[in-house]
């Protein structure tokens, strides 16, 4: 086989992170083959996966492209320079932080030069990143920086997918308050056109139909419920046509996300956090996956967090894991 | 039977309310007995009926204990005072607002007065009724104050329901930039005092168990992203709990409608429309019923508007309908 490998980062050591990578190798060792590696100190990610019932081997080694052989027999594992030192399960520690940033930003080297075809992350606690000094809102924007390090232009944009529905949110963890505030023509516009135009680079859609929800209850019901529907996202919605994209709206968002109404788009693009998230974790609880768009690679990661209250248990549900990583694998495909 | 039958209001006769009465009728003639009579004009009713290819015959009775013994051979119709004069199919016109709005005084007075056992309302257009002089925001609001015009309480609260969710908004056809003013502890307290006041007794659920959303992304992350989950939503909810009311919140509006998530309460209290309407709209987008609570009677009504453009093609989906009508006769069966 001569595709490159998938790089999957240790994410969070007190998390299930560690765990659902053993979990996902259980899932993905046969069928379709989807073959990762590991960016982890594999003595710990070892212990961890021993200590949680989950009886994966762990297999050093030394270049990204010996996992294809390794895959078949264990989890390959690119060595940290950082080792894992405190980790507890379900008590994350600063000490580790070196660790967890160093799998990120080898990860996103592989994948800039040539080694890896895209990047699985799994999740991180950002609180115990902020103690250690990291200076990024979140996983997203730090690998916006990584590639922006690289000389690669990188404007990230957070879509979740699952095989019935994509959305993406417009704005994202900000209070409900700010919405109307932060919610400009030019941000729907340049958030719809990365959306469009990777539709179609990393998912093979030809010509994709954008959803473009309303803000308000009834997108505003012309201007009766608000005006930013009218005064915002409806001339937002006319630019894009006019640069010949398939975007209609602003659509009542309550009415948009049945199974009928999901076949009239390829990707719904939400106002805010909830908009999106609400619809897809209705229906795609288990296996919605989290996709960064506008990055000069692939990366995907499972949409749900460190779990600690599960890390240790090998109980965590590796559905969104296992997706994470098939949907990273299908997107690399592309040409 | 000694039951009293429902009472269905005609709606907007331009709208699809007439043949989806028909259409209702066809579809409860059989099976389960769910008796109801219309509130209508049946010469009006009759022709639209037979225009759309809706072939059920309309019956005119002088008393609603008359609906019974009609039921089994067509739509038992109560003349309203009012002709409708003007309504072609798809073109509402303020001539037949008197007709509307007798329809809906009558039918409160039919069940304040014990001729009913509830009512059921076909959609109505709200700006012909306006330009007519009516003076309430909605239909909910129009059936309160006919309520405290009998001298009895009224506190109208809309619930939307299907057999897997039941949602109730806190803050409804509001700009989501309002609603974070809008929403206090006593409006949050008071909402969900009444619907677990209702669901004892119009739903049969002994102890109710609600789940309060939260406003923000992640319900505010503690403070982190806005502060009204910590400030007004959790004391709400603490105020409800010291009531001896099972609630729980704030908790992740995005998480909280997933199957087995819907499996921990039995209704879902929201803070803003979108946010109750978008994940009963996706699972339920067909069956869903607007029942409206803190009345004295029972109401219902289908979750939808007067679909002008589908009017007289005998093509409306009667779904939403049928079961705002079965909903109806089950919660007024409770004692």
């Amino acid at each position: 086989m001569s595709r490159n490998p998938l790089a999957v980062t240790m994410g969070e050591p007190a998390g299930v992170g560690p765990e659902l990578i053993g979990l996902s190798w259980l899932a993905l060792r046969t069928g379709t083959p989807c073959p990762f590696y590991c960016l982890a100190d594999p003595d710990f990610l070892a212990a961890r996966l021993d200590a949680a019932g989950v009886p994966v081997p762990v297999l050093t080694i030394d270049c990204p492209s010996e996992a294809h052989a390794a895959f078949g027999d264990g989890i390959p594992v690119m060595r940290l320079a950082s080792r894992v030192r405190s980790a507890k399960a379900g008590d994350p520690s600063t000490d580790d932080a070196p660790a967890v940033l160093e799998a990120i930003e080898r990860a996103v080297a592989d994948v800039v030069d040539g080694r890896a075809c895209g990047v699985v992350t799994a999740p991180v606690q950002k609180e115990t990143l902020y103690d250690a000094g990291f200076a990024f809102p979140g996983h997203t924007e730090f690998l916006g920086e990584l590639a922006r390090r690289r000389g690669l232009d990188a404007y990230p944009v957070m879509m979740i997918a699952s095989d019935e529905l994509r959305v993406v949110p417009v704005t994202v963890h900000v209070p409900i308050t700010d919405v109307s505030r932060l919610l400009t023509e030019d941000l729907i516009v340049e958030t719809s056109r990365i959306v469009a135009r990777e539709l179609t680079a990393k998912f093979g859609v030809a010509t994709p139909r954008l959803a473009i929800a309303g803000l308000n209850p009834h997108a505003g019901e012309g201007g009766r419920i608000g005006t930013e529907d009218r005064d915002v996202v409806a001339p937002a919605v006319a630019a894009l046509v006019a640069e010949g994209i398939d975007a209609r709206g602003p659509q009542a968002a309550d009415t948009l996300f049945h199974a009928s109404a999901r076949r009239g788009y390829d990707a719904a693009i939400c106002m805010y956090h909830d908009q999106a998230l609400i619809p897809i974790k209705t229906i795609a609880f288990d296996d919605a996956v989290n996709v960064t768009l506008g990055l000069p690679f692939v990366r995907t990661s499972p949409d749900h967090g460190t779990a600690l209250s599960l890390a240790g248990t090998g109980k965590a549900n590796p559905s969104s894991f296992v997706a994470a990583i098939r949907m990273a694998w299908r997107m690399a495909a592309r040409p």
